[in-house]
């Protein structure tokens, strides 16, 4: 058996949709399938779901000749890592789920529990936009705002599996309430789902993030305050992330990202305006798409693997 | 010879004096000795007397009996620790100066180069007030705001050297311009500086910030005022570097926590509203008083011998 015939069962688990995949160590995907979350069915409906669709992937690379070494398992909200539990996740109704563990008696395989953004971050860091430099932030930008901080190819979780919340730090004293109690904070005013209900709230017609960026190009003077605001916004948040971190590389990601340089050209341009004796980073769109977190999910589980056989 | 006759020569460059040691591997200090930094003469002249102050206190440790293994210098400013030059320091004067290399030659020992604020944040976090937690931010407020991130004994520098600097994230878009040039900035609202200086403008009679925390906790009401802004500013920058780094401890050190329980407790209370679904880190006052930087500068040099020795 060669090291290729190895191959990790990884899952990113979203509050609509799981991604799986069967993924080499060197990062190639052999398999991919995705599944819905069904997360209206309630937690525990959620975590038999993911334990039947790692097991069936295993048995997928098992049937291919391939042997499945670990497991890697992506979920968004608040993780601890250290532990293996999903401590709170919102969108998929979590709260205390001891999934690695859960994980590793039905799959009989060493498992790793990451955070969704935290282990794209490290396959973007890794494999991605930020291959080439050691000091990457990357922000992921959708319906919420959250952001991971990955030095020489390891992600910060935090003492509480809860750093990079990029999305709830101040920029905007007098600003909207965010979801999470607070006024003011970034994910209020520059998440897609901000920027959408800004839009609609002014336009007095529907309008989400995509269409408004869409409009903002073809001249819509309205679409093209709202979107320059967001990026005002972004730039403020991205300048707090480099003043505490200073990265080489700031990826962006997430649904956002896809406006490409109709985000990332102002975007860069406002946030060159807001550093003075910081040295720039270089601000780049993420290259993986929606594979970057099953990919990180698989980077974590061999990185766990490695340091046990240390 | 015992290991407790080995002593790190260490000095922590201000702007206007040095403190200067000599630190047992224990931490222990068996020597101190201030000296004015004379920063007034040019960059030369103060690289001249860091030379001669780090030979003499070699000097002194062989007189003593002690073998000097190491050097530890802390500045402030961007420095980069791994090239071991002191990038920009505008207290000092310095522009690109090698001073490791300098002071290798010198002193013929192995030597370190650190940041004022990471390497107290280092002692802090090691031997003082974060001693036994592992994700510490050490904020020193004085007449700039600075932190250091130090996870398990490890300060972040960032890529370029210029990581936490917390005191140039904004917090309020319509504050004062900050001496880097953009408004708002936390260290523009919330130094000692920044907080003379307010207090100054409103009471038509200068008041340092020490003399407006003495006032209001008598009572004077425009002091209380003005403290009160600056608690409030404080503790949303806290909040932003709790989102972001997710840490146990939150150590505070610089002149303004001379205030003690007058500024701990009232930006406890400030940064608990502040916070949502994060952990609430504790939040306590510096242990090292001003040797921090000294400190730190020497395990700085212990811990680059040991990984030299690796």
């Amino acid at each position: 058996m060669t090291p290729g015939d190895e191959v990790v069962v990884a899952l990113d688990v979203g509050g609509t949709g799981m991604k799986c995949a069967l993924v080499r160590p060197d990062g190639r995907v052999t398999h991919a399938e995705r599944h819905p979350t069904g997360a209206e069915r309630g937690p525990e409906a959620v975590v038999a779901t993911i334990l039947d669709v790692a097991e069936g992937l295993a048995g997928t690379a098992r049937a291919a000749g391939s042997t499945p070494v670990a497991c890697g398992i992506a979920v968004p909200g608040v993780i601890d890592e250290a532990r293996g539990v999903a401590v709170w996740s919102a969108n998929v109704g979590f709260r205390d789920v001891p999934l690695r563990e859960l994980a590793e008696k039905r799959l009989g395989l060493p498992t790793a529990l990451g955070h969704d953004v935290r282990v794209g971050g490290l396959a973007e860091a890794r494999l991605g936009a930020g291959r080439d430099t050691r000091h990457v932030l990357f922000v992921a930008i959708g319906t919420g705002i959250a952001a991971a901080h990955v030095v020489g190819g390891v992600a910060a979780t935090g003492a509480h599996g809860a750093a990079g919340e990029i999305g709830h730090i101040l920029v905007r004293p007098d600003g909207p309430r965010c979801g999470c109690g607070r006024p003011g904070c970034l994910e209020a005013v520059a998440s897609a789902s901000a920027i959408g209900r800004r839009y609609t709230e002014l336009a007095g017609t529907p309008g989400t993030a995509a269409e408004v960026a869409q409009r903002a190009a073809a001249g819509d003077e309205l679409a093209g305050r709202v979107w320059r605001a967001a990026v005002e916004a972004l730039a403020d948040g991205l300048a707090t992330g480099q003043a505490l971190f200073d990265v080489d590389t700031m990826v962006i990601g997430g649904g956002l990202a896809q406006a490409g340089p109709g985000l990332l050209d102002p975007l860069r341009a406002a946030l060159r305006e807001r550093l003075t004796f910081h040295r720039e980073p270089r601000l780049v769109a993420a290259a993986l798409g929606d594979e970057a977190g099953c990919l990180g999910a698989a980077l974590l589980a061999l990185d766990t693997l490695e340091e046990e056989s240390r």
